[in-house]
């Protein structure tokens, strides 16, 4: 390695990897290499952080939730010391607008989620303790008792930075060591994070190790690493062909592994909803393919409504409307790649470019607004060629001949993280309602209605999951506490257990005199 | 097929299947052939119960509960009814004792399994209703959308049918579709529980392809069922390999599926305990090794204590009670063959043979009851090697260095369904315990004191389930209502639904007046 490259974070120490490789992070904007150089870790530098965060899993039951939940109060109160910093290095490394983005739409949520999760850890409800008095079995949910990698995408440099984002927040809360990759996107923004994080810990009096990062390490050792004996669990969100070979080496090892993999999102549009309204259905439906340059997970990719007078009226409103935009600034040369591919994709397989579908002029990397439109009988020829996600914005209208082929092609939905219906505020729209609904309720995570599916609040109610391949298990959320923590552990009966060896959550006394227990089946707040 | 054979249940129908091919019991107290002929499905089968399972499993979701509930409670009533004929079949068809074991131990168990999975159903606090009053957000679990495939082990022909047992009655109390195979050893069995499961759905008015049974069919074909794009989960209990391969195959088409796959659940025995009360542990030891004829998932396979003079005099008190009984008759043939290839990797692997270790006389299936020990150094040299699992009664005795050997035993343990410590009962093995406990912890589901390991309580805090490879997942248990029902079910999200679009549970009324709902952080019977 060449000295000016950064340090890795390794069981409290900033020191170098053992490794001569380095990489840069780009400037999206310019298309040019930023100047900060970052290691390229060898598996020595993985299997060191593994023996470490094994070593910090059993400190960390041992110490319970309290240092935790400190370390989760005191680390955004230090993130939020270096606003300006880590605002200044996501911009530079994602080229996502300084403001309202990063610094007043993602930062705040950012703090909001380590709050949240420091106030679930506290709380303590979310381990489920649940006693029967009669047989005097106890179980509750604690920590897997090894380290959690978590690897994070490109496209939330804040709220899901492998190092401070939500999951990395979930598997903390839950008790479990972190052993963060950094997206070798944005680097820098996450060293800082880092850094907040080492300070963090140390005054929270949290094992040395219940942090650690990594910049970047090769796929093979990535496969390694999910699937190592020492790992606890993995978080992955990212692209699906990544995801899927992570978690086909995880699986095999037996090891947890939760992954946001893509999702084309389905918006099904019902005549009702386009004749009382489609203006207002087209500009949302805009807005939120354009938001964040259509880098969302929850980016609606495909829009089901029916061919008829008012379904061409609202391709051309909704082609206007692309038209009318400029196009952002993506988030890396990879993306632009993607949706090059998603257009040759999309094209080869029979749907007709509406608007888009090339480069935009400026400096680095930049497509136009990009829309197709197929008809229903094409999609339902190929159903999985025509919902895979493209990050951008770029969206493919279907048109169906009628409500017995938009319900055959909601039939033919795989999982997705999203589904929404639009229908007229009226009854009009209640009997073809009650077709789609109920197949595209077990396609999808979360179901809206008149409602566009970007904007995922952090909410005890919320599910950011889904059926797969959306993510790999139908029952679990990456959003919202404390559901979000169950990820990351595992069930553990005490059956006979002498009262004093139990867990506090599991003893007579209520521990925080509020946690809620089920206790021969009534919730309750009360001690025994 | 040849006319004898019986027929299958394919929605709601008995008919023969498709395919000549056929099978017989073996009654295993005598070695010979049952009369009762039963059909091997080919896939074509197979693939006409996935698509009426698909059918009912979208008619299910629509009628909700109440008819779920009701099969629930009136199959135990018919199966009840028919309870001379099921014990008679059970025992001709595994040799399990008809008294106590099959008439009042199992199949009292099998109907208060339906009768708690029946109160769960309708109690429906199971499902978790979430609602975030101030962003309209709203969750819950529910069915998964298609049949789950169940497929049942040899060793309980009640508890544990495929059609009938554990696992059934959860997949269907969370609202979904049963398509059950019979284990090979008592398709009889399994038969008379599924004619009664027919009567039930009808009287109930659930659809007809809510229960199905096949008998028997190809492994691929398994392979093949569990990972196609119809099926929504899988549960398999059984051995080792026939559930890696299972799991494979479903873990790569992305569809949750849960495996018990063998514990050999170690019990380790502080030396404060043997001083005080040697005698009764061995006692203990000897029939929780014994019962069943060891054919329990949960018996107790490797015993860790030190190697004093207390150890070997422990060692000798089990090696005379095992010489002093009698050895029972085995489920079948491949009992028989893993035992005598236990014993064989055992010895090929250092273990020293105590007692047993070859068949025993008499007609059908039996082994002599069988006692290895081991010195803790020829553990640590191949941890895996020694606990697999042996079905029967067989098990190995690890004799430790020290406690400090002994706790690096308990640090080189796979995923067990349990783990076990006997101490004394003062204080005396308090610091030998806060060694081996938090270690032992995390590798096995349920933690035990001073008690062994088989007896498992139907009960809301049971975690019958472990880490890998015990089964596939921490955080779930086969056994315990509501918690096993969670295995079959997704987490539903309803962001902005309109109010009488909402499921009843979601809904502002509580629909039962007593079903507990977190609303805004608070468990609550109440409606909003």
């Amino acid at each position: 390695m060449r000295p000016k490259a950064f340090p890795i974070l390794v069981d409290g120490k900033w020191r170098p990897a053992r490794a001569s490789e380095t990489f840069r992070a780009v400037n999206p904007a310019t298309g040019e290499f930023l100047p900060e150089e970052y290691p390229a870790s060898p598996w020595a530098d993985i299997a060191e952080a593994l023996a470490a965060g094994a070593r910090a899993a059993l400190e960390m039951t041992a110490i319970g939730p309290e240092p935790v939940a400190r370390f989760l109060e005191i680390f955004p109160k230090l993130v939020e010391g270096r606003k300006g910093e880590l605002v200044s290095a996501a911009h530079l490394e994602t080229a996502l607008p300084t403001e309202p983005r990063l610094g007043s739409v993602e930062f705040p949520r950012l703090l909001d989620q380590l709050h949240q999760a420091a106030a679930a850890c506290r709380d303590r409800s979310w381990c489920r303790a649940t006693i029967d008095t009669k047989l005097n079995i106890r179980s509750m949910f604690g920590p897997l008792g090894g380290p959690v990698a978590v690897m994070g995408p490109n496209n939330f440099p804040f709220a899901y930075n492998a190092l401070g984002g939500g999951d990395f927040a979930s598997a903390l809360a839950a008790g479990n060591p972190v052993l963060a990759k950094s997206h070798p996107g944005h680097p820098s923004t996450t060293r800082i994070m880092a850094e907040a994080a080492l300070e963090a810990l140390r005054a929270a009096g949290l094992p040395s190790a219940a942090v650690q990062l990594l910049y970047h390490f090769a796929p093979e050792d990535g496969l390694r690493l999910v699937s190592h004996s020492s790992v606890a669990a993995t978080a992955f969100t990212g692209s699906r062909p990544s995801g899927l070979a992570l978690k086909e080496a995880a699986d095999r090892a037996g090891k947890p592994n939760y992954k946001e993999k893509s999702s084309a999102n389905p918006v099904f549009i019902l005549p009702g909803a386009l004749e009382e309204r489609a203006s207002d259905v087209a500009s949302e439906l805009f807005q939120s393919c354009s938001l964040a340059v259509g880098q969302m997970c929850t980016k609606p990719g495909l829009v089901i409504l029916l061919q008829d007078k008012a379904g061409e009226a609202f391709v051309e409103r909704v082609k206007a409307l692309f038209e009318g935009s400029a196009p952002g600034v993506l988030l890396g040369p990879k993306v632009l790649d993607g949706l090059r591919e998603g257009c040759r994709r999309l094209t080869g397989s029979g749907a007709e470019l509406v608007t888009g579908g090339r480069d935009a002029s400026g400096p680095g990397f930049r497509f136009l607004p990009t829309l197709f439109r197929l008809p229903g009988e094409l999609f339902l020829d190929n159903p999985a060629g025509f919902q895979l996600e493209s990050f951008g914005t770029l969206s493919l209208i279907v048109l169906a001949r009628d409500m017995s082929e938009m319900a055959a092609i909601a039939s033919r939905l795989e999982g997705h993280l999203t589904g929404a219906i639009y229908s007229h505020s009226g009854g009009r729209d209640e009997p073809g309602y009650g077709i789609i609904a109920p197949v595209l309720r077990v396609k999808a995570g979360r179901l809206l209605n008149d409602k566009m599916p970007t904007g995922v609040a952090v909410s005890p109610a919320m599910n950011h999951g889904g059926p797969y391949p959306a993510t790999g298990h139908p029952g679990f959320t990456a959003v919202g506490f404390p559901a979000a923590m169950l990820r990351f552990a595992g069930l553990r009966c005490y059956d006979r257990v002498r009262p004093h060896r139990l867990p506090p959550e599991l003893r007579d006394e209520n521990p925080t005199g509020s946690m809620w227990r089920l206790i021969d089946g009534e919730w309750t707040q009360k001690s025994l």
